[in-house]
């Protein structure tokens, strides 16, 4: 049922062909016990980045293969979700955090920070939203004062994607300075003393993907690890929301694909009244609404990803794809469970996991309320 | 906030400002007048014509100029719905009966048929809906009882758009007669004794374009005038399927973009409480998400566009988009509509008469409901 | 399919009974006509009014029957949906711009005003919208400045419920007035120099109501004919809210159910494919859900017509039921329509009428997201 | 926010009080504890059969109270749902399996089986669904042959709640016998050989309340512990089902209020962007509409509770009152899941657990789609 793809290349593919098979080998064996255990193998992360599929971005003097290339995210993205691969990490690193490091850290912080990135000895991760705030940036209130030669960090956050095992934080604060006004971001070395984290966060789905409460308590940060300008963090961290917001879309419609490819299957073959559930109109035209969805929801994804791969995509766009895509994920995967009748209730039937992980997806990187203000003020509202 | 577009050449937007051009000269200046009767004048259709914005599918041999490409019919269609004509006879005779005659008529038939239809002077209808008959071809109880040399054709007809002023009309009907099983394809010349048209219909939009009842007693149609093999209509009716809904689903999205647009000029100019009325959070969200969802409408249909350009389209994606587009057209128009407040209810305004239009879009063609039965099938269940 | 209700006495249902009989009578065989004329003949509202249906509020002294009872209301609502004898007059003249007499109007007013009111010989209206403002109150433009012994009232008003007929228009306007700031109510004679009525306007439904524009230059309002305190209108306006909207909402449910109804014959015999139409899922399930929600629909408005009849419903229930009732009443006729299939989108089907009629409640009175607003500062946000 | 209620006198009210205080000492302080052992203590149970919250409506000469009111048990499943008290063994014993016990149960048997039951000590459970079989129970394969004094019953049933826990088993099985042509009900003690429990199921929510598979293999049921005349089990089947049904809508909207009331805390007191998050109008527009709806479904659900205390309310009205009611409670729980943001898809939240909880009720007591069936059928559709 998944449409043949035109945006992509046979360079594509082939990276495709590889890390599905990677996936295959090393991360699906693993996974209920990464899901029980609420966090995935160190190992695995360097194994993957050994095979080239993490921070290959990044520039290759410092290990990268200097891909600039959305196209090679998107695969990354979609076979993580048509495979329920429990890996959320690539697109944090690729998508989401390594942005950060190849566009706003300075040649000798890329020296010091990129080789391990690339070769997945530092897990990184990225640290906005507190307990107090939720997509409300300028409602920061973790501090950096200044201090001889760098920064003290103050506060808490939350929420904080591989929070457990990251290494290398980017935190955004508010700098305290009579001269500065406005939030900075300050990487944090996970051995400093005074950083400290909080439990593993207990999440209705994504399982596998740690996410953690962090503290800062007078953290130093010296000044050669500010990333870019203290107190221009806002548009810095503004810099990088088309892709984010894609790379979510793209898993959306990826995960909503297989999904509704695994329920045909089911509402197929599962039969009650002496026909496959499927036939029953109510439900066939329920399958068929989610067909005739989905497909459009794959060509305009699709058309996104072309244009993200030229840097051609408008923020607000990406804005509009991320809450559009994900609603639509949402409506697919609740309709799916419920086609699946009591079995759809079952952790142990994939449906119920994917739901489950699905939820979260019209909430972080923005909700879809916030999605709707960036693209109702871009039409002039 | 119209999107630019990919899948037009400098020719396609070369005959969309000659057309545009055309309507603005012809058409508007005449729509209320039209609107108030009933009907358009013949004379508007004979200009067309003469332009060549009507049947140019046409062999150039029979005075056509002999474009099969999709896109042109789209550029027509899409302009009728941005600038609200009022002409629907050109989605009638260009994509819709136009066919019948390219495709299935035999270079006898065309020869006879095609010149007057090409010049405007004759004016095509199909007739395939009868009074206890919607979209289920099996049940028409028209019949064509074998005489000599021909058919006599007996039945009623209702819904046929330009029965009124329609020249020729294709009649499907029930063979009678022992060796053969099925409908057939009767070209009736309104001049025939024993036709007869009943009123002009009075519908809740569209009244620009005069739709009737059509009555057939002992109308005999000679060999001569069978389109295809008698008994073979139903698959000789399917032929066509894909460009028809497909033509349905850019109109949609047409109007919808229009609508859209002169909302958003309503919205951001009419003010309530000391602000626009589209900076209310509400509102702001409503036009969020109708921008998101057109803006990925377009994307789709113009991907279905270029594919239907190049015979690509699968009648069942084309089911599909149909009825996705003009749900997507139906939730657009009525929002907008609401978002004018008590004018949206005042016939003088522009939404209420789009509002009116597009009702139908859900029904004709086959119902939405229809639609979702075929995606269902296409998919096995 | 309709319920049994259980909030009536004998002596509404007897009234209901005589209601019914006279509309029966004296209102539908005039119907067609009304709506083609775009009126309703005045003979017909002293005829009413002779039959006690009109104002029956009102105090006996003046001609009333005294009764405060809203089920009385109620039921003349219910009749007129159920019959659709387009007589929405009784719903203004009684339900909402009655109070404003009876609740507002001093003893010498009432003397002067309810007896022609109450036998139907002046037809009353009330004008609050502009043409620039909507449910915006507080915006209103026009004005009544200090004159002797009275007011000279300047402006315009739109959408105005039965303008063109009306003999006595309460009219909202701002206070010109060094020590007063507000709105007054300004009751003006029809026959008054300055006052002008303009359009009749062309709605999309409700086409035997008059509705139209009215023009207000220097009236002379004298003091005697304010209502209420002049600069305290805006409290008093919203004295009757509860009601106002309770009245639409009992239409909306009445609307729905006899809609309903019909659809339910409709689609039991109307037949495709060799089944009643009704039967195939996808229509069952939708008959489904409309039977359940305007079931529930009609305990709900019961109980709050109930409450309204001991005058204990509050004004932000009343606002939801306006809003939820008329949004309901709009997915029914909606999905009825397209139930309906082609013979739903033709003007002389009923349920095109009931349609087109039922797409007003969502804006009049207040529109839905006015209503949203309401309930939501009513639970403190 | 909860509606002042009509429909209860002072002695349910006690009922209500004393039940509240018993699970705020019993069962609250335990709760974390059931969550993560999948299952409530035995102890618990008996307590509350001992304060008589358990199968009161069991005669009194058996240890019950004689109560039969289905006010008590509303009053029961609302306290619990209120509370988020996770003990559905509530409403499966005294709205579901107790009637069968009461209702079909020779004297002899409830001689037998009630006291137990009544006191606690024994656990009920009813078998119908089957790994093959959902809401279809003519396709049930579960088998009972004829034995010398008894049947013997074969087969698998699957989502049993209480399964774990059960102690005497209503199984629904296929008589086979040459002069028996249906579905028995046999009553099978949790000790007989043969007997064998499956896994304990692991389920999105509802993680106090034990589900599971079960087995028979060759059990014996002996002719006294069959209920009713094996072969007649569908109708008896269906003898409860108004109770059944209703219940499930009593739990939905008394969880839709609690999840409501504990929302507009939420966004009450959480700001951002300098405001308290529910006073954005989108937010303020979401809360207003769900407490119409809630509020609606109060009136309504009240409605059918007081017609059911009569044995009044018709099964296919309770058909729909399950599936609006449940589909309502789902709108409600998702939208205050995404009211509390990030916090929402954490299960310590008491928001993520009645989310994952309410998921069920559109599935279990027979879907939405069967519930919808059900109308649809009762208007002859």
């Amino acid at each position: 049922m998944r449409s043949p793809r035109t945006i992509y290349g046979p360079e594509h593919e082939q990276f495709r062909a590889a890390f599905r098979s990677f996936l295959q080998r090393e991360a699906l064996p693993h996974r209920e016990r990464w899901l029980a255990d609420g966090i995935i193998d160190r190992d695995f992360w360097k194994k993957a980045a050994a095979d080239g599929f993490v921070a290959f971005t990044a520039p290759e003097r410092f290990g990268g293969l200097g891909i600039d290339d959305f196209r090679f995210n998107a695969v990354i993205d979609e076979e993580v979700a048509y495979l329920g691969a429990a890996t959320d990490a690539f697109q944090l690193t690729n998508d989401i955090v390594g942005p950060y490091f190849w566009d706003l850290a300075s040649p000798e912080q890329q020296e010091r920070w990129l080789p391990g990135i690339v070769d997945g000895s530092t897990v990184p991760a990225i640290a906005m939203t507190e307990p107090g705030t939720g997509s409300d940036l300028r409602g920061i209130r973790s501090t950096a004062t200044r201090t001889d030669g760098g920064w003290l960090v103050n506060g808490s956050k939350t929420f904080i994607t591989s929070g457990i095992q990251a290494d290398l934080i980017i935190v955004a604060a508010k700098v305290v300075d009579p001269e500065i006004n406005g939030i900075g971001l300050f990487v944090v070395d996970a051995t400093t003393p005074g950083f400290r984290r909080g439990r593993k966060l207990d999440k209705v789905g994504r399982q596998a993907q740690d996410t953690a409460e962090l503290f800062f308590d007078d953290v130093l940060v010296p000044d050669a690890d500010v990333l870019g300008e203290a107190g221009r963090g806002l548009p810095l961290l503004m810099g990088n929301l088309a892709q984010e917001r894609l790379a979510m879309a793209v898993s959306a419609i990826a995960d909503a694909e297989q999904a509704l490819q695994d329920t045909l299957e089911y509402v197929s073959t599962r039969t009650a009244f002496g026909a496959p559930v499927g036939t029953f109109q109510a439900n066939r035209f329920s399958m068929a609404d989610m067909v005739t969805e989905v497909r459009i929801g794959r060509v305009y994804v699709d058309d996104c990803i072309e244009r993200q791969s030229r840097k051609a995509l408008p923020d607000a766009e990406a804005a509009g794809a991320k809450y559009w895509a994900t609603e639509l994920q949402w409506r697919v995967l609740d309709r799916c469970l419920q086609l699946h009748g009591g079995y759809g209730y079952m952790n142990e039937y994939d449906i119920a996991r994917r739901w489950r992980d699905a939820r979260v997806q019209r909430i972080y990187g923005g909700t879809s309320e916030i999605m709707q203000e960036i693209v109702g003020r871009s039409i002039g509202l």
